[in-house]
């Protein structure tokens, strides 16, 4: 499939492509909401004055039209593709964010008793919601450090419903690169690194992902589950994955626009060459700034090395630095840096680099981080 | 507040400015999401380029930004001025649609009994998720004659929790246009008829709306909630209206481009005159189409007259013409009639007339049927 011959100039040449666009140089680190690509947005803004020919606005467009419905088949069969998922699961597209997923994907699948591994503040919300479910066994949790590691050595009870982890935590900066080697089903929440790298969707139960980081703007949710897990009866209609898994998404109107831009930024992943691609890239991105934080004299990381994330790098002035936190995030800001105010439970700096924040995004931020350290 | 110089002529002008955008001369009947008007349209469109100044797409803003916290602000503002909404209430912006209020709503509200209305196929769903969480007594329902009228005369026990009704049903066509005169609280479903005519919002506990039809697009519920009856313990989360009363809908990631969505279409009332304004407007849109129908022998409403809906226009072809069914769908689609076809359960014709359907529109409508009685 050709999405367009100059995607991948848009790719190459982000940066300029925005500045041809009339857009301010501004380098977009935020945690997500967060970056699109101009292809994404560019769809989106044609498609808000006239979606697929209809002479009518995306956003005016009945749900259950052809054109938009062939929107959400399209953007199904993409996510089956680029994730390489197997027979047996299908895609959701829902409402409601990830947090409705803390509650509704166990209620779902917690029959008896679920696994979970604490890594950070969402981790901590999915099991608080797992509770009202079931029973709820803690493996590990890190939040004896701030959550700055990613617990290993735990042992997963065999007899568990699944066992639940977040696989990159946003606020913390960590990681989990690789996938647990458990004997029970594995559930995830993707939220952060959704997307920027291939998963073997078949040890998974269910995985799901605010789509406001990599897979497109706020509004929309995807979950990916195994469908002949879904069999509890007696939920709630909306709360019942079988609902939604019977309609395709469609038995209440769904976030259309929000759906209608994940399915640009899903093109845009499959013209760039899928997942491998893209996890390549997130790996040279995130080598290049943190091995300026670890070279750079006045910065330090926050997280262990081996579990620091692709995805939100988190960082702090060196202790002796300390008071020149405020003028840096003053002179980054002055020079385009979008964002990149660490969450208050860290403090200090996190740039985001999800998928579609340029090599040259994260070269400008290194080049900010070099010229504050000469100035000193 | 004045939003836009020429926000009057969007309003007066609204097909020419259809035009001028090169949009195609439709005129857009569906049922929801559904017609928006031009100036949230382009507000919309400029948003996604640039959002507020930023550089940056509404879409790939952070939630926590500045900017887009005054975009909730003022949307919340707004909604309370419009609707004259008392103290004591909140105005939530939440995800999931209204499907996920007819569980929300009661798991909330709902201590021993409820009083429920059946008036159509999502009131019948609301009483369905209510059965959930307590005892339900169904009042009245008009499913013996498909849902053709609004049940009158019946009593509402006065020691239950609150009398739920949805005020406009979309797929039958039918509209309460009276606040019903109970004793105990009320709790509406106003889905299709929110925002097209004051409410005395004091009677109620809740009231809840999907954004898309007259608020703005799909992937966001507008909810007014009486703050001093939340007081249920031990909710999850995400379903627990103190969460997002707390946080000011901002507990996690809201759809963040509805919300704006919504704001523009809000400012665009306010400009117009407020709900009264709009009322009028609704009554002289529906009486020019229901007019015709009543006098063109081709046509016959589906509704008891005192019931029928301002918002959704429902008819069939008289007996003796319902051959000419399809061929009056494809004359009238031909001459830029979109999402006129009836709901399966009702058949024949729907053409709702939201807000920002103009009045040129009901006239081009009209004209048609004028025109394809005079070919027969």
């Amino acid at each position: 499939m050709r999405v367009n011959t100059t995607t991948q100039n848009y790719f190459i040449d982000n940066i300029k492509t925005y500045n041809k666009l009339k857009r301010m140089k501004k380098y977009n680190f935020y945690a997500g909401p967060s970056i699109l690509s101009p292809f994404a947005i560019n769809e989106t803004a044609k498609a808000v004055q006239n979606f697929a020919g209809t002479g009518l606005s995306i956003l005016e467009v009945s749900h259950r039209s052809k054109e938009f419905q062939a929107v959400v088949d399209e953007a199904n069969a993409l996510v089956k593709e680029l994730l390489d998922v197997p027979e047996g699961y299908e895609v959701l597209f829902l409402g409601g964010g990830a947090s409705l997923q803390f509650y509704m994907m166990p209620l779902n699948l917690l029959k008896t008793r679920a696994a979970y591994l604490e890594t950070g503040t969402w981790a901590s919300n999915a099991i608080k919601q797992a509770k009202f479910v079931g029973e709820v066994e803690v493996v590990a949790s890190s939040k004896d450090k701030n959550f700055t590691y990613i617990p290993k050595g735990y042992t997963v009870p065999a007899d568990v419903d699944y066992f639940h982890y977040c696989s990159n935590n946003t606020i913390y900066g960590t990681e989990m690169l690789e996938t647990p080697n458990v004997s029970v089903p594995l559930c995830a929440d993707m939220s952060s690194d959704f997307l920027s790298h291939p998963v073997d969707v078949s040890k998974y139960d269910c995985i799901y992902a605010g789509a406001q980081k990599n897979a497109g703007p706020a509004g929309v949710t995807i979950v990916i589950i195994k469908k002949d897990k879904v069999t509890k009866e007696g939920l709630p209609t909306m709360l019942d994955y079988q609902t939604h898994i019977k309609k395709g998404s469609m038995f209440n109107t769904p976030p259309c626009l929000p759906i209608f831009t994940v399915l640009q930024t899903l093109k845009w992943y499959k013209e760039l060459g899928g997942l491998k691609a893209l996890e390549q890239r997130a790996i040279e991105k995130s080598t290049m700034l943190y091995d300026e934080i670890d070279r750079n004299k006045l910065f330090k990381g926050t997280v262990v090395a081996e579990d620091r994330s692709r995805m939100n790098v988190c960082f702090v002035m060196n202790e002796e630095y300390q008071e020149l936190n405020d003028a840096f995030f003053k002179f980054a800001s002055e020079r385009g840096m979008v964002g990149i105010k660490g969450h208050r439970s860290v403090g200090g700096f996190r740039a985001s680099l999800y998928n579609a924040m340029p090599k040259e995004g994260v070269e400008a931020l290194v080049a900010c981080m070099k010229e504050f350290e000469a100035t000193i």
